[in-house]
């Protein structure tokens, strides 16, 4: 089948860009010291390349992320780098067979893996985004706790989110150092070997962490293509022409299809008016007819993958190109029945 | 099951509310004077509470939202309102038992729709927003090429999409008139018995369609209730407090779990700051804890329900409330195999 053949809207993969993305994460970041992040693609086929490339630890963001690749064989060490308190998930992980490490950031935190089976936590610290973690002055008091209720400290993580995206580089680097200095202070004070950080645009300049939890270098998509980094856009949308005129076109991919929360998305040969649910009106630079395949690169790769329950991997991204694989999005939702 | 029992993010409805707003639709636009927009909600249970009102007619965005419609039964009268180039779906739309109507609005959508199947069409019209839809005054033109064709032309529709969200009524009711003397144009010069149009922003002011197409008014979102409309916001996200400090909480529901396109959610008793993925982080009005439910409010219906898989009927959106029903979220995605 060609790429033009595919039912629209669909995420195709450029097979040889993907390819290439990982070649270079695995040649920079060889083995444990990357542990891919589940959740940028939710696709267990997808993780089973970067397994194969020697990668075989793994960082997910939900328990669903985490049984899912538990049950595709990919549980040597898996990390839920996000906090739980839902006893059944909790539980659901124990049981997996997988070895499962979860962050804690709280007694709250670590009474709920405590009483539910989990044996191994990273003590998640606050490095200077508003999300979770704790302060890194309390990283030692939670670390004791943790142990005291039976949980194996196995180190700490601490998310720069609000750095990876920084466009300036040497901004990127100075944050990036400052916000491993409040790590390092967590670290000193909980133990452990395992210092987990990092992401896409910093996997580079974060020498501090022992592992970076990168997992949008894999497709990329336009925000992080501002960043210069050394990983190529391999993830697009097909969509079909449904409607042309002498001043604007439609294709059938709207915002159901793309996620919108970093903007509009951007086309090839053509600039974005607007996303409707099921439609993206945009200036053609060339003119384009009714059943014209065209490609929508989003502005962010995550959200935009988990709107889809498949993505096609081709030989290019071009409506000629063979379609060589088709892979589930099969990690979606947060149902772990 | 109370609603704070259900595993988070989930989408919670209140069933006291989303009785009344389809109440006071159909009281406003009995039996086929509304032909409710599944795109809305994509849910089939949903639309037979609509039709157990007297709504017999239903407007969809894809074929797999028709094809839904008519396996479920509720196929007495469907329009796909949306052009399609794709023979397989048109002639699966053509297969299904279902009356079938769909939008044409070039000379290629009129020959796809025939020669798969399709026995009646609606001329599309342009009226002020830049998406499908022919010039009012070519609808005459396609009209005849449609019925040379041999379909059936049912009439015209015209989405004045670019007005139903003004928050000035005034403007709103001026601009839809304008629209609809677009539309009148077309109608006159395309003939037929049906003028298909409106939405939840303009279904008491569109006067001159025959039908409208509201959707979004059975649950509402933060976008339409800015508009000061008799419906009340009816769907919310449940979710758990999973990180809380002296100045900010976190909870477990993202944009991966709320449409992000018209911007951040709110939430009740609290400042929303940001989405990731899987947190969104929020200032508390009061101190909350690990483990509490908050409710996050989505700036957008349709897409946010197209994040989730099943919504959830309840007494109330309140932690105590009784979870009294559950709909699978069934038509959405796009395959229609």
């Amino acid at each position: 089948m060609k790429v033009g053949d595919l039912p629209t809207p669909a995420l195709v993969v450029d097979a040889e860009a993907f390819a290439y993305n990982l070649d270079t994460m695995a040649a920079a970041l060889p083995g444990p010291r990357l542990r891919p992040h589940v959740k940028a693609h939710k696709t267990t086929a997808l993780a089973r390349e970067q397994h194969a490339r020697g990668h075989h630890t793994f960082t997910c963001a939900t328990p669903r992320e985490v049984l899912g690749m538990a049950r595709a064989g990919m549980g040597d060490d898996v990390l839920l780098a996000n906090q739980c308190l839902d006893a059944n998930r909790l539980r659901a992980l124990a049981d997996s067979g997988a070895r499962v490490t979860v962050a804690v950031d709280s007694g709250a935190t670590i009474i709920a893996a405590a009483a539910n089976g989990i044996r191994e936590v990273l003590i998640d610290v606050n490095v200077g985004m508003p999300r979770c973690g704790c302060p890194p002055d309390e990283a030692g008091r939670l670390a004791d706790a943790a142990r005291a209720a039976g949980l194996e400290v196995r180190g700490v993580m601490g998310y720069e989110g609000h750095v990876v995206g920084l466009e300036d580089a040497t901004e990127r680097s100075a944050q990036t150092r400052a916000a491993m200095d409040c790590l390092e202070v967590a670290h000193k004070l909980a133990g452990g070997d395992v210092i987990s950080a990092g992401g896409t645009g910093t996997y580079a300049i974060n020498t501090y962490a022992t592992e970076i939890q990168a997992g949008s270098y894999a497709l990329m998509d336009n925000a992080y293509d501002a960043l210069a980094l050394p990983f190529k856009r391999a993830l697009a949308v097909v969509a079909t022409v449904i409607h042309a005129n002498a001043k604007f076109a439609v294709a059938d991919c709207g915002l159901k299809a793309l996620a919108m929360d970093h903007g509009n998305p951007s086309m090839t040969g053509a600039d974005v008016w607007f996303c409707s649910d099921e439609h993206v009106t945009f200036a053609p630079h060339a003119p384009v007819a009714p059943s014209d395949r065209v490609f929508v690169w989003a502005a962010h790769v995550d959200p935009t993958i988990a709107k889809h329950d498949r993505m096609h991997l081709a030989t290019a991204i071009d409506p000629d190109a063979e379609v060589v694989d088709s892979w589930p999005v099969d990690l979606r939702g947060w149902d772990v029945s």
